[in-house]
């Protein structure tokens, strides 16, 4: 199986499930800055999972429909990732290869400004989904912005990220779900963790010029499909120091940050939306990873335990919340 | 008359006049994240300039009730300026010295959460307040700050201006508006622009550490109690890049910057609000004057004509527009 | 010819000649915060542009051997850029593109850190190198990073620019230059101008998630060959408001800026280096390019005629400043 | 006696003492971007704390002659702190008021480009200093700065720190330290915590419109006349994070931070130079405190359990690091 380098062109949105919906959609737009674009209405909605009603918000530099789907669910947690292919021939190559490694997936057209979509699952059982359509998106006169190479005006409200900048996924088996977003959809890893035992307990992997798209880091409560965050990447690192000033007055729980990432370099805050799932504003400063041989970089157990960058002890909670939420393994 | 030096304690707040009441409010609350606090119902409010309904606005860290009164009129322009003063004593001095020295004035209680208020006027016309007493802002549940060392939260809507900074007046003669700022009111001259002719044509004063909190420059019209502009101070340069943003995307109107004053070497961005008075955002980059002895420096036409800081030459209507707007003179 | 999209991975370095190679190297490592890595003697040297020496200088973040090459000639202008392709088979795709399409080009091993280089021209006569091995950098203990992920110490000195950006090349004939970027080289138009009359006076192209890394510009003198300029991104936009004040403090010409561009958006300052060559330090704000059917976006004259993005009007030198200089048009 | 409100104009400079004066010196210029100015030879210098070499360096906006001196002694620690007085009839006031209040004192003139100086010590044995006369510095050709009114060319290596800021005793009794700033020096108490016991462990005392210039520390060693540490501002917070960057990549400590203080909001950074003193980096942001009637505000030992301003934990060091160092008291 050839490589598909180039064939998965971007991350699309991400769907994330919460128990009140009004207040994640009230977080979204008050404190992200984020726009509703439209909504939809769930189906039987069952107390065990079923779902209830979608909201669709995008930032103002979205050039589809949506990046983020809030769903009512009885629990947090991580529903699709959508992944734009770069052409309708690398999507039908993509779906072979999840097919020719074993995996089965179904075709569905269920979501506004979206073609068909080829949904699938990781090894780990997050669902994702493959696509290439998509509706370039037009601005009502409301939101008209000032400069033709910009989808939509700037929010005045909330921090207004510019994009979903990445998902981090926590599995069961590290490395089995980096191997197939490298095999099977063409990802390249940049940076990854390895234990002193020679196990890989967290791996960077991105598709673009960005250091990093999606993530994998070992849940150690050995459950699977669950979410560690997904991340809006700001403008500036100033809009994260002023995003924390506009967390603690209005009520945003900070978990940790801000502060810089030694993995990936990433200046990082640390925030809970009310439906319990962790969300990430991030800041690249400028750093991308154009080699086209990067080489992937380890770090090591004794590395990680200097904590971040600038020395900030990796907070205790990072390594046991997630959505949906579970119980800590026995000795855990 | 001995130097009142430190009877002045700070700018207190200013008064707008505008043509466009609701239109000015809401430039204050959207774009600068003002926030309201109360209005009052004008008087008789005659055709030729009476004034009609005044609301007052606050920034997220006024200890005041107010710092702007946005109040409606015919014609835009600057109505009180009110300075506080350092005691009850510090303002019979000061009221005293305003009358030793040929002034007049009379008494006033005619503001929300500020006492009586001794209202005169430079030797331009521009209406000066002087006052003591004043209530200290008790923020209402809904806009409490997580810190207890700021008044109120910061608002998640606009640029969020942190105080009313400075007013810059246009005078027919400088020097003499300077000295009253001096010899009566106890400022001390930071900056100062002398055309080769010998006169200034413009003087930065400041009461506190800040290098200036009023500024008289030359109005070029000959006219009497006009404004140039005034200004608001933000947090961070990044405020302004960002409120520049904003400000193409919400159409309001840019003047000139964002760029770095020479004199005083403010970072800068000129807006107009929509009643046409000249707003400034600015911010000081932690620059303060504190030396007790600080020497006026003395900026010749030859300097002045190298532009700003960066090299930004200033906009032909820095030296036309203000407020009310009169006609230019002949030859002008 | 099918579209070579990937084949080039991004831009490697350029190389600047300039009148006064102390005067610009210092401008490199002491403004710039560029380092200097090994130099090299000249050739013959003649009088009418034979090279002499050359020094060569990266960034922090460079994985390469340099981004950089300043070479020792009568005249300022633009030497050779080098584009790194993403694989050796993709560096002969592109080699037998360019003969496929008329060009011509030579091989030569002539640059430390870098293997052999195919080295051809555009159509306007600007030298284009391709490759693929290089030598990854390792830094000295003196330059040695706390973070592994990077390749070298963050400078103490000067702005500290991340990479070498983008190239802008003026051209007599915008379009046929464009056309060789897309058709041969695989890159992708984002943006241009489109005069009254029909025809593209410059034009934006991409190689990578960056919205563009080379540019042409139409050469009002009717010259070919020629530089517009080169451009550094920094890490943040007050990197480069720091920059614009230790330009003015030591001595470097700021040509515009600092503002943000409505093409584009990127946040710009001018200088020009000792040797006469414009340098833009330039920062995106986080704004990268995904889409993979990003429509090309034409700006009209009257558009252009606005200004820059918060209304800065484009300073005169900007369509006149070129190297190596010459005399401008009659009539122009 | 009379609150003496404004005889003491500003902090001055400050004095450090280390046991490596080159290394300390390198930190200065190297990182934080001082300039040295002058040095002048040591005494007697005997064994046990007998001073050696001083060395004077100043930041690019300090108006007189130095702001900080590093003397070489066997142990770190806070040597002098000046304070500048804003008339010599207010330095007569002052040391007046000191001998009033049981004090006493000597006249010294021992530094270069400052006068007299009234040297006496707080109830804690640091050594305070007062002093009128002090020479403007008038910078070299070589460091002469573009605009007229900054004192001298923005350094281009380092952080570039604007100001020394603040200086942090560490005291066995708080409140009758902060007595003597208040009632013998004029100082304002701003911010304070009082712990549950009713003992006040911190207080936070200005002379400007600063929110501090100095502050006691309850020092939990019962060791007197020691220091927590000196402060200097930066321009922006963004300085502060380019600081943390390059504090890494040079080998500076960081011992905590960037973060923001809940206590008076600073944005800061905590290292070490390597003479042993704690070094803070701090922005405030534009925050300032004008009001001549500010109500001192108490933190209590709950609302400082939460932590700094977002939530970061008050790291264990900050309570048992001083200089100059002690061993810990049983049971601490």
């Amino acid at each position: 199986m050839t490589p598909p380098l180039g064939d998965i062109a971007h991350v699309g949105h991400a769907q994330l499930f919460t128990p009140d919906l009004d207040a994640s959609v009230a977080f979204c737009t008050d404190f992200l800055g984020l726009t509703v674009n439209g909504h939809t209405r769930g189906g039987s909605g069952g107390g065990d999972g079923g779902d209830g009603d979608s909201v669709y918000l995008r930032t103002f530099d979205d050039y589809e429909h949506h990046s983020l789907v809030l769903t009512a669910r009885d629990r947090p947690g991580l529903g699709r990732l959508a992944l734009r292919t770069s052409s309708e021939e690398a999507l039908q190559r993509r779906v072979k290869a999840v097919e020719e490694a074993g995996g089965t997936g179904r075709w569905v057209e269920d979501e506004p400004g979206i073609g068909k979509l080829y949904v699938t699952t990781d090894p780990d059982g997050h669902e994702h989904a493959l696509y290439w359509e998509s509706e370039y998106y037009r601005a009502p006169d409301a939101l008209r912005p000032a400069l033709k190479n910009q989808p939509q005006a700037k929010p005045n409200r909330g921090v207004g990220v510019r994009r979903l900048d990445h998902v981090n996924f926590l599995a069961a088996d590290v490395l089995a779900n980096a191997e197939f977003q490298q095999d099977v959809l063409g990802a390249r890893p940049t940076e990854q963790i390895r234990l002193d035992t020679g196990r890989v307990a967290a791996r960077w992997l991105t598709f673009t010029d960005k250091s990093y798209d999606v993530v994998y880091t070992e849940d150690w409560t050995g459950s699977e499909g669950r979410l560690h965050h997904i991340a809006f990447a700001t403008d500036t690192r100033e809009d994260i120091l002023r995003a924390a000033d506009l967390a603690i007055d209005s009520g945003v729980f900070i978990e940790t940050g801000p502060h810089k990432h030694a993995i990936q370099q990433t200046f990082f805050l640390y925030v809970y939306e009310p439906g319990g799932n962790r969300i990430e504003l991030c800041n690249p400063v400028s750093r991308l990873v154009f080699a086209p041989d990067w080489p992937l970089i380890t770090w090591t157990e004794a590395e990680r335990a200097k904590g971040q960058a600038w020395g900030l002890k990796t907070i205790q909670s990072f390594h046991t919340h997630g959505t949906p939420p579970v119980a800590p393994p026995a000795g855990g």
